[in-house]
């Protein structure tokens, strides 16, 4: 387990009354946790601005699966880029809309590359990907 | 099927230029696709603005699975918006860090207010809101 | 002046010491200040999202001033908005293009509907928006 | 002047509908002007990417004018910088709270480096960059 360090911050009181007030709202139980997240968010940017370190990254897409042929290009590429792809989750919206979410790990480049691919794919009507972390060094 | 309209857009040359050699790194097999992708992406945007359709969203969370009773927290919180939440998928990304996506379903609203209560949670380490589409309105 | 008031923040070491290296880099002298700048920019966030309230907001957009009555256009829309519009400066970056910055000050929906007329109008290359304060309430 | 290129767009009757109510409200006369405005942003953030070309950033901050030393503190970066800086314009929110509108030109990293520089000084109560372009390659 990490040692954890205790720091004093410093704000007015009326600054800090608008922040409790806007954490509560958002569902923080403590200022510690709500300050911690928003560092985290602060360092998660920098770890998908390295081009060297590992990041994990969620991409989700939405799509109608009449469309010719659409269902097999996507399954082809996540196969064509399997040691990047950790899993993907379909859901049925309807009869004819699609969800699917698709975890990746690698490089950013990497990862943005495969979410490029998937997005632009023919089809596909809306795609978006998440920036998120493997958590090793983010404790 | 929809009726599919065609409309001619002009540009200088130039620009074109620049967007045909953007779009090709993208991915893009034909100008029609890409800014057809752009312009539902603009929609998207304002089906979140509205308050009474439904969207959807998907959650993606990274936590360490040893914290003290977070994976129950998480578990009862998906419980207690059922209606809402579609379905979960659960990554081990190592030893001890887990991601989890969680597909949910509802008016712009309750779907950020559970997005936020996820992210907020004591133990986990980041999360990130895709706010996408059932895909009813967009074609 | 404000009362100041004093919290502690608990953290992994870890975690802290990512945070003191990234701080550096953008170049604030202590974490205190760091912290306070997130949680003011929170609270900004907030403002925009109240109708009520009075924000300001910053337009920048870059033109060609051989575009015919392109700057009588825009001319214009400033005077017909002329209890939101605080000032504007015009930038000669060459021979043909000009960037000019438009601070506005009302409601957050009045200032974006002014942006959105100035970046919308026929023969402005770029356009954006900057969401600030009048600082009030942000101390 | 630029040759003018037309090409043809292809979408659905549906999804046309609804990219022309949207703009309609965002104040285009056109959609020729509406799709050329979000190229030519999706072009200017690839001139941001780009680390050799020249580009052009306005940086706004609010402050507090009675912050000890704090527009000296402020005046002295800009003429450390002024081979980046173009201008600055000042306006007087209320008997404390100053908008300062920055230009600057050069590097994306090195409009970068300035803006963190004016944001992180201690007393700035909140600041943004602007991403634009000198708009030499945007047509």
């Amino acid at each position: 387990m990490d040692k954890i360090e205790r720091f004093g911050v410093s704000m007015s009181a009326e600054l800090l009354a608008l922040f409790d007030e806007r954490i509560r709202e958002k569902g923080y139980a403590t200022r510690s946790e709500a300050i911690r997240d928003i560092v985290r968010d602060y360092l998660v940017e920098g770890e998908w601005e390295d081009h060297l370190g590992e990041v994990v990254g969620t991409v989700t897409i939405v799509y109608d699966h009449h469309t010719h042929e659409l269902g097999e290009a996507l399954t082809d590429l996540q196969h064509g880029s399997h040691e990047a792809v950790i899993c993907a989750t379909h859901v049925h919206l309807d009869a004819h809309n699609c969800l699917e979410t698709v975890v990746l790990r690698g490089t950013s480049d990497l990862v943005r590359r495969i979410a490029d691919r998937l997005i632009s794919t023919r089809g596909v009507k809306h795609g978006k990907l998440v920036c998120t972390t493997t958590g090793q060094r983010i404790s």
